[in-house]
């Protein structure tokens, strides 16, 4: 079954690159991705797949049910682009909307995800189980699209959940994967303080925002060397920090931000209690008024055991190269769909051969369209070989 | 000989009023002063005084000699204004010039000194010694004016030197001095972190530029805690740091800026050396190159003890209330004289009873006028009895 | 083959525990195992196998060759004891040696290891490859028995190596084990801070250890937090800081220890450098004398991923309980067998049912006795499986 | 008067000598003084001069009246002596009391007072006003005896009160004193941590007290270098850190102790509760108990501006050396006299010349005992001026 499936997928080769860059050539921002939908349904209006829409904000959900009973299996797509402009050099297929870009992938993970259920479609009466066809709108901007889906009940009846990255740093033929935690947590948080300023040569009686603010920065080093599991990766970065605007006048308020990334939620909860209570006490011990915004980013990806092994058993059935990788400090609101059911999330390598490597977000961002027909081949031979699994 | 000095000066008090309403209305910035120095020119021609300009870029210096020997005694009056608007309510002497005021009360400073030239030349056969006026250009900025004129040469043969600062937040009638230091050393110092920026998820593979910015900011207060003699008054004050554009971005530089006073030349050079050895020692830990700008300001201002009980004595002859101060951390580069030649720079009370206190520098300053009289007379008899004695 | 030989193992549970229990009552400190050897060569003696002694200071290497070709597979078992006093409560083979004590199992390791040699003869006939029992001094003590042992040859024709570690506060019947790091590397770092003493109400005329030592500590901080890789375990204790006798003189000196656990060469080896760039730059910047005396333990314990398949796939045969765990944070020097060749290191279940759990180096440290037939078989059948492998 | 007061003294010469090096034989401990009260008694019984004793624990206090009407002056004399070995060379007058010794010239005050008591009696028919002849027991240890007799009333009555500190580092004939602040407040305090142990590789189980301390005292270098008056000297000095046993254990608790010097009661609450505050906010933010134990020392030595005047004035007209010093940083508990009464504390130059300085509290500690003439003509002329000042 899942060799047909595969001729069928070749079959559709010309069709997967061309959806691919269609959407590419019309990209949109998360939210507002209203044109991508349309498409979408006019996919599946022709091939007379029912689907919900919208789920959440903009999410759409397209079902097929096999011959045989059998597991319900859902695969996943976000389709939303990037605030970036296109700076490929001569594609045919450039971005035809100044200022937003398909830089990481999604108009990939769409195409191929439709062209899976127009090929289950087409062999749905020799399929066991079930199919659910999960299109996710605004990945790219928190709280994103994946935690409406699933609020909405999207895998109230789902079995298992799987999806894959276009991976453009990866050579294409590889597939990665690991168990655990694959991407990580990665918060927002702002502080501010807010101390009292006055004349350079008197700061008796002023409260130093300025070397308050760096003494915390000092201070929540603690974070990461004493207070958080060895074993748990934790990274407490502090990325801007503003204070004062003359030299030789203290500086009334100062504002630091920067990013919390995690791989494990009691590492999280750990680290954001342990710089709240810094904030708190440094308040206390400067008599200021220090606030922390703490805003959480989406949890730790974390891949199921088992999901795992099942993608890496449909990398050897595909004669795919598998890597174990180690976790990627990036995030992803797939998250939240592993939070409910067991599955797993695996990078599909897509780097095009001889071409400088531009990584994800970059303006020259482009993927190996070769990637499609891999990402296809894997999420539809474990949807198929799953639906069947008892 | 005092007395009829003093005599002279009450009758004079319309002019001194007139003139420094005049200089007050057509203010210069800091060696721009071609008009106010033409001013003063007029003044001396029309005295027949003998002057000798420029000395430095601005400076003037008329002489006098009594007519029987003594010694030489200088005295300084500073005439450059600032870069402000004029907002006092209704003077109607008012700066003529936008966004320059003379709000330091200098106006006053060379309208006392003009008539102070002017009744000792009415009364020179009576006068022991020589009397050196020096009107001296750019106080308000570094490097300022007064190091020119001491590199000239304008002290090489005084013996004493003195000045005053009309006072606005003191009450009138008081004079208030100090032996030792009486105004700070403000230095101001830049720092420029280059390190090495990164994703925010990747410290290791990055010299974080925001975190070393805020532990040298940390180590630093060792400077002062720990570094200088606690019985001398050192201030290490950073007014401004700037580090990072995004929070999810490790900064790659960190510019810091602050400023340092300190009332004594080792106290200043230790702090100086401390803060290069901090920096040094950084960017040695840190691998990353960490670059201090030191700009000295001027030197610490200390009065001699014996002008200090000159001043004191002259406050009572003239029936003025005396008042030992604390050291003040604002500069003056009067400090220049005072290293060179024995003397000292006291304060003439200057506030108007009865309105609100509008500090130095500030667009509603100005300064009570019977200050003029008062200064007039302390500098007058103060050269008058040193130029006599032995 | 393997059956057969679990069966030999059955057949001799009793001498197995006779064995441990005679090695118990004469228990001998690192590198003075004498007594404990001898013992070892009367075993090997009795069966005619043949050895070689010493290997280092006092290793010995026993062999034997199976009918049929095959690989040459090492097992290792330590032998020496800790300086603690038996404080077990009523046990018939205390330790009868005053201040020394078999608290970590070493005892077990090596009956168990006789033992295996012992049913392996037996079979040699039917056995193919060839089997190398190494037996380790020394372990307990830096720089230990093992890397003498490798640098002696031990390993030069040894295809594998394994070896395990009984584990009191394990359940009996469980066999842990994990891919890549197993136990860190541990070292031992001293740091000694020679600054100038003098007046407590002087501290511009002393270079005050005791604040280096203080802002020493602190700065270390960030070796953990901003320059490993977050991905990669490390911590940097500091277990002991001693400065200053009286509250009110200024300290000339300061003395810290601690630990640095890491589980990977390179995040150690960057530690190690981090350290001694912090030293280095603090004594310039403090002009003072900063020495780090940074002592290496043993390396990391890295076992081999095919190797922990192996040991995964016998505890499966065995129907032991395979449990993967986290890395251990204490050390070992198997370290350096595992550098040489490829294999593992696994974890045998020992905990005694009922009893409160006392820690390895407890002086109360004890063993349930069926894990050394757990932990024969284990091995032995590994040995054969490997031995016999293409 | 005071002319004959100074022959009196010079007659006197031998014996003042003479008792001084008496009480040097026989010092007594602070507090346990019997023997030298009583010879304090006999010496006033035999001039048939009136005393008050004991006066708080052990003080003594000498009244005498002059014929004429005057104001009432009182000077202090200490007398505990220290325990150390007496190690002068050969000295005829060393301490008999083994590991008592006057190290500190009490012994010098005690004569020089009793004789200046012995010659104003003399001339008590010719003096006006009334003397009081303060005997102190206990300056050198905490609580100390003044502020006993200071409550007890002793200055009631009295107009202005004196005393002198013989000083071994400064040349005999020189009379050092200050207006304001002459000696620092010093006091004691002791910081608890109580954290929570554990194994070196596990920080994120434990409260790590060793570094909680460090970090201590790393953020107390602000209260320094932010929380005071740059103008008012202040010294936070930490002279002794203990944490921890083993290199590899993280340390349960830490111990610091330290003193602070200030000479300002303001500036010393402001150092005291900003260190309170501090050891707050850390038992906070790391959620362990800090227990901050504040000793009181002695406050800061303040003179009168009037006093001093009349110091230096008397110092001319004995033809001595007057030297303005800098502000001492040790203690004396004089102070608590000059918060009742108007007066002042000098110190008398003691050195021996073409001897090696040994300072207060040496083993070897000596003064020149024609310091004893002039601290007593000091004193004398002091009382007999301001006694019959009106």
């Amino acid at each position: 079954m899942q060799q047909k499936f595969s001729q069928l997928i070749d079959q559709m080769q010309d069709d997967i690159v061309q959806v691919r860059r269609h959407l590419h050539m019309h990209p949109e921002l998360s939210f507002q991705e209203t044109k991508t939908v349309q498409y979408i349904k006019d996919f599946y209006d022709a091939l007379q797949i029912e689907y919900q829409h919208p789920i959440g904000q903009n999410g759409l959900v397209a079902r097929l049910k096999g011959a045989k009973p059998g597991k319900t299996i859902a695969l996943r797509a976000d389709f939303d682009a990037l605030p970036l402009q296109d700076e490929k050099d001569d594609a045919p297929y450039q971005s035809t909307v100044p200022n937003v870009m398909h830089a990481c992938g999604h108009d990939g993970h769409t195409s191929t995800l439709l062209h899976i259920a127009k090929a289950l479609h087409a062999l749905k009466d020799e399929l066991a189980g079930e199919f659910v066809f999960i299109h996710q709108h605004a990945e790219e901007m928190a709280p994103g699209g994946a935690i409406e889906m699933v609020r909405a009940g999207v895998l109230d009846d789902v079995d298992e959940v799987y999806a894959t990255h276009l991976w453009a740093v990866n050579e294409t033929g590889t597939i990665e994967c690991r168990k655990g935690a694959i991407m990580a947590a990665a918060d927002h948080f702002l502080i501010h303080v807010q101390g009292h300023g006055g004349h350079g040569s008197a700061p008796h009686l002023s409260k130093d925002a300025l070397v308050i603010a760096s003494t915390l920065v000092v201070q929540m080093q603690q974070v990461v060397s004493r207070s958080v599991n060895p074993l748990q990766p934790a990274v407490v970065t502090f990325g801007k920090i503003e204070s004062g605007d003359a030299f030789n006048i203290i500086a009334d308020s100062a504002h630091i931000e920067g990013t919390v990334r995690t791989f494990d939620p009691e590492t999280q909860k750990l680290v954001k209690q342990s710089m709240a209570r810094i904030c708190e006490a440094f308040g206390d011990m400067y008599e200021c008024t220090i606030t922390l915004e703490y805003r959480d980013g989406y949890p730790a990806v974390i891949n199921h055991d088992e999901g795992v092994d099942i993608v890496e058993q449909a990398t050897h059935d595909l004669g795919l190269n598998y890597v174990e990788c180690e976790p990627y400090t990036g995030g992803e609101d797939f998250a939240y769909f592993l939070q409910e059911k067991p599955g797993a999330i695996f990078f599909t390598g897509a780097a095009i051969e001889g071409r400088p490597e531009y990584p994800h977000h970059h303006p020259k961002f482009d993927i190996d369209e070769q990637s499609l027909i891999n990402a296809a081949k894997m999420l539809g031979t474990i949807a198929i070989e799953r639906a069947a699994s008892k």
